[in-house]
């Protein structure tokens, strides 16, 4: 870079305006683009000799390859270490080799071209990323048995398909009440054999992700720790699923490198959730990036969500923008409700009574309809 | 304001750290709230006499009194000058008077509460802001005769309301193509004579707006010039219709404010458009921020379309967010079509070619019947 | 580009999740640099004959040429059109022509490539971008000729260079107060006539220049006209100094080309002024970009000044806004100062008194002397 | 709140635009003050008894109180419950109580409200928020120990007060280098024991910072930790002083919330560092909030420093920005210095030469002194 070449030969100039000076000034100087990620593509007909003799070379290179069995072709993607420049080159002229892919995201598990075909995240036979839609519901805490277990019934009969509800709760004040812990995962459990409705719940440090993985289906990551790079790949070694929600000023390029965190870890079974962002706009408490639903399908395989409680923060706004979501091409929504919302002891000025959660439903259904998707089924069998 | 009344009695401390000192910190010290105006709601049974002396109670106090006639009763928006503290219960004893209202948003005819039914606004016949959603269609800047011509017969054949097209363009360089001016405008006159769809164009200057309006259905406001009051002011003056654009960091009361500029100039046809904000993320130009609908909704009576276009900046995620606005109760679309966008003068990158918009109109279609509306006709009558 | 050609070919897909498509994402789309710009730089020797042979030949290409002829070489800044591939090799063998320079940034006149020595704009004999900084005090509104004329004198006793205050305002309410007008522009100069201060206040609407024009010696761009082109073009057409302010959420590479603007229509008299920004963070009314000052220094060769009233919205952030500012690197200040701001019209929360306007320009000048910088004298011709 | 007292009522109304009932939309219905703390100010000539009869009244209500003794008075700050409404009258009569302050930040112990004189924080001696500032200064990355040593050499030299280098580095990609983990820390110590600069290095979770705390003598807590609770109260637990830096999307209350999470703790040696936020400007990396150096001031006692290398992420704009900071209040600068930014693992787009750190020196202290400021000493006993 021009401006290091010069800083290295002198120092700054002394002079009153030193600026004067006619740099060139760098462009996108910031983002440096690791250029150390390839896709090997395998011919059809290539065998395992030598997808082995594939795997061989580039561990003699320490580089791992990931194998991707497709119906037609497998394909190898190559991570974690600088690529010789000589490599992509020589590895064309392998034997079952069709051609080469360099990547140019900084992520590349979680990329499209690595894989693309979408991932379907399998939750207790329910799976996330296909044709159905899933809805998550309940409410920001567990405040009680009787609430979760009222709240889960009734979100079970409107069709949710999941119950949400957070017994370690992340608060922006140290006063304030921070969930009932283990009781709370209690409860959920508790809730889920009365109705069979799987559980997402938040998990916020690397030492209680074994302590939530006894009760949860499903562990949520929340956008104050979608860079807490630790509690990322300690739920990557679990393999059970991930809900990771988007930071709140995170870019959308930020998040996949997250993702990528726990998939490299060895757990591909994460689903992304758009949250909001934050923006200058105070009407709403965040504002939901709609855009980022089509982005995410566009660069990545993984299934993405949409939360439109706090994507608001106004029970009101809630039917409106979830609606949008699943037009956009949302795989789902989380939602939160209540069977009262005014007595919450968090977030209940953007939970929906669970009559308005009811009233809510056959409308998902319908606009789901209207872009060819469904709203996922909860499993019969569970409740029994 | 303790925080002044400190300050005129006492000069800022010269010590070192003269912020030591224990101020309380006025808590949202930059927002004062105009409490200037109110709504006077009529009994029922109100005579004409009763209205009449209201008014004139008002014009004693140097107040404008805006009627609203509805069908059951008359409501009357008091405007522009400070309200004598006592005015208000003055009013409430008045004959024929039902109740007094306190307005307390800074916007008075854009409120919701000054009048509680949407409008509709006519264009050339056609509704918007009923059940029936606008499709305006055309490329970002009218370039030929054939281009523009071309391009209306295609949307229109696909089912677009109305035609988009550029005569005046803001371009962020001076040196960027600034479109054809009036014979622009002649060109979008020609294409509305042979397909009837009615003409919405950018005026960009007060000076340009008897012009643009001898020629436009609708005026367009640019975001650029959402808060450039003399052409707000302008465009109120004329009567003509007018398509509102969000600026690009424009709150949403600050938004209404600057239709409230137009409507208390006497032109109450107001069509709000979302066209994106600006926030950190760049995988997009701008953010489309799908809340504002909702939000709008709740606020104001005013029609709003959205433009996924400018709020994505890119063809290949305009479909997704399109069907988004519609599932969120936006009133229209405006969307920019082109017959070759890689040879678009402007905005190519965010141009859909004929055929995805065709392609993308029946989803819209029939994302609007999922949330019970429908896609307006274009008239028939004028094509002849 | 990639997408497009795709685009071409092929409609979108209609199957349920067309983005599924491995399409490989463009980078950066939205911004095209234009590529047509250029510096050419002649050798030391070269003659009048070498330049008129150069300019003879970019007009042949219908390119305009603006010589800028520094003490050592002359260099010719081309500008306006598109440079055809091949005219940039034919310079650099032109006789005369030492080497040309590809200006990669899109503005070009306002580039600090293009005129490598800081631009000084005279306003009334007060130089401003050179060592000495200014400091531009008064109210936000001009509310009566007493509280103006007491103003000037104490702002000018304090040891401020120029006089602010406003005549025509913008106000985000149609029911807010919107200045004298024409009036408050004659208070001004009489201001000016008892104090020998020149005068800095805001036009707003291309018809005004000239109004305007007549009574100030700088005429203010406010933000939210940043990209008001035509007014931008109108002021560029006068020659009188311009204050051009930068937009709300404007790029520093926007408010660049809208400088562009003026400058390319003659007028190089532009002062940057940076005001805040609008960001997430509500506890000031914007976000003073303290970087923007660096960055305008590296960028561009024109000066740059500070506002820290508008930049923080509380007075009592004013003074460290303001000396942070002097440290940075900035030529100037604008300050709101009022003699009672408790009962100013406007922006009372963000003036200072005028005794701690007073307090606070030691300070100033303490700071500019460790940054070996000086604080503007007024003339004292003037006040004769 | 008449939202949710509606909403209890009746659920969404079905129609196609339910949103045009007239409700009157919630002014900032986002964030509920949490009224349960307040302050006790004892009068001058309470005794010990008075005291202890307060505390035992707090403690039946299950209540924290926090004895702050002044030289005139001693006031209690009473936290961490819900305070009964009639609790603060009866306070007010309680033998030895002078009145009661209602706190109406959600922070109490970090408030200025709280504690009236600026917190000094001591680190091995040096003073950190007294009239001296601190230059703390090093590499992003601990290296190698010819590195960190020469480094550490250089910039004590220079008149750095204290050493920064990274050992455990947060990435936002996995494939990244994550720092040399335990064997930077010893190298840090090493570098401490041959130069005597106290070492300032990040940690990063929860189970580290036992390990850190042995060697390091500031932890400092990165911006995407800033809400990483249980990191915080980890940290909270070890007296040791803390370096907070501000999450890059943080407002300043969420800030000094994070602050009270340690403090509530038990360790009140908590140095803010502000380092920029983001924004939508591309130009720098960050955006530094230079008007949240004089807020902070304002709104809590605890000591400020500013980071100008992430603050703007280029090398050449740091100096401005660094004196600015020193300029608007700051008590000292963080700032990335490594021998040969070109070959740095991270951030050496951002990080200054050796040179030109020794060449900023002279000019900070220039700008401390016009402040009436000066750069704390290292101290010298260490070296020997």
């Amino acid at each position: 870079m021009l401006a290091h070449t010069l800083q290295t030969h002198s120092i700054l100039v002394e002079s009153p305006q030193p600026q004067s000076a006619v740099l060139p000034y760098p462009q996108y100087p910031v983002f440096q683009e690791e250029d150390r990620s390839m896709v090997v593509v395998m011919r059809t007909e290539a065998t395992e000799a030598h997808i082995e003799g594939v795997l061989e070379r580039l561990h003699e290179h320490a580089l791992k390859g990931h194998l991707v069995r497709g119906e037609e072709r497998t394909i190898i993607g190559v991570v974690g270490a600088m690529i010789p420049p000589t490599l992509r080159e020589e590895m064309e002229h392998f034997p079952g080799v069709a051609h080469t892919i360099r990547i140019t995201q900084p992520y590349k598990l979680a990329a499209r071209e690595f894989r693309p075909h979408d991932t379907v995240v399998d939750v207790r036979g329910i799976p996330v990323g296909g044709g159905a839609c899933v809805v998550i519901a309940g409410p920001c805490t567990v405040e009680s048995e009787a609430q979760i277990v009222q709240t889960a019934h009734a979100v079970r009969e409107a069709g949710a398909t999941m119950l949400r509800g957070g017994a370690f709760k992340p608060r922006t004040s140290p006063y304030a009440f921070r969930g009932l812990g283990e009781e709370g995962l209690r409860l959920l459990a508790l809730a889920r054999s009365e109705t069979g409705l799987p559980v997402v719940t938040e998990v916020m440090t690397p030492t209680d992700v074994d302590l939530v993985a006894r009760y949860a289906d499903v562990l949520q990551i929340g956008a104050r720790n979608m860079q807490n790079y630790q509690l990322l790949e300690e739920v990557g070694r679990t393999g059970v699923p991930v809900l990771l929600k988007r930071g709140m000023s995170a870019t959308i390029d930020e998040w996949l490198l997250s993702a990528e965190y726990i998939i490299a870890k060895g757990n591909p079974n994460v689903i992304l959730c758009e949250r909001g962002i934050r923006t200058f706009e105070t009407a709403t408490r965040n504002t939901m990036d709609i855009n980022a639903i089509a982005v995410v399908k566009k660069r990545s395989h993984l299934p993405i969500i949409a939360d439109p409680s706090h994507g608001t923060g106004q029970w009101y706004l809630v039917p409106s923008v979830a609606l949008a979501a699943i037009a956009a091409g949302a795989d789902g929504l989380i939602i939160e409700a209540h069977p009262d919302p005014d007595r919450a002891v968090s977030d209940g000025g953007q939970s929906l009574t669970l009559e308005n959660f009811a009233a809510l439903m056959p409308k998902i259904a319908a606009v789901a309809a209207a872009v060819e998707r469904s709203i996922a089924v909860p499993l019969e069998l569970e409740v029994a």
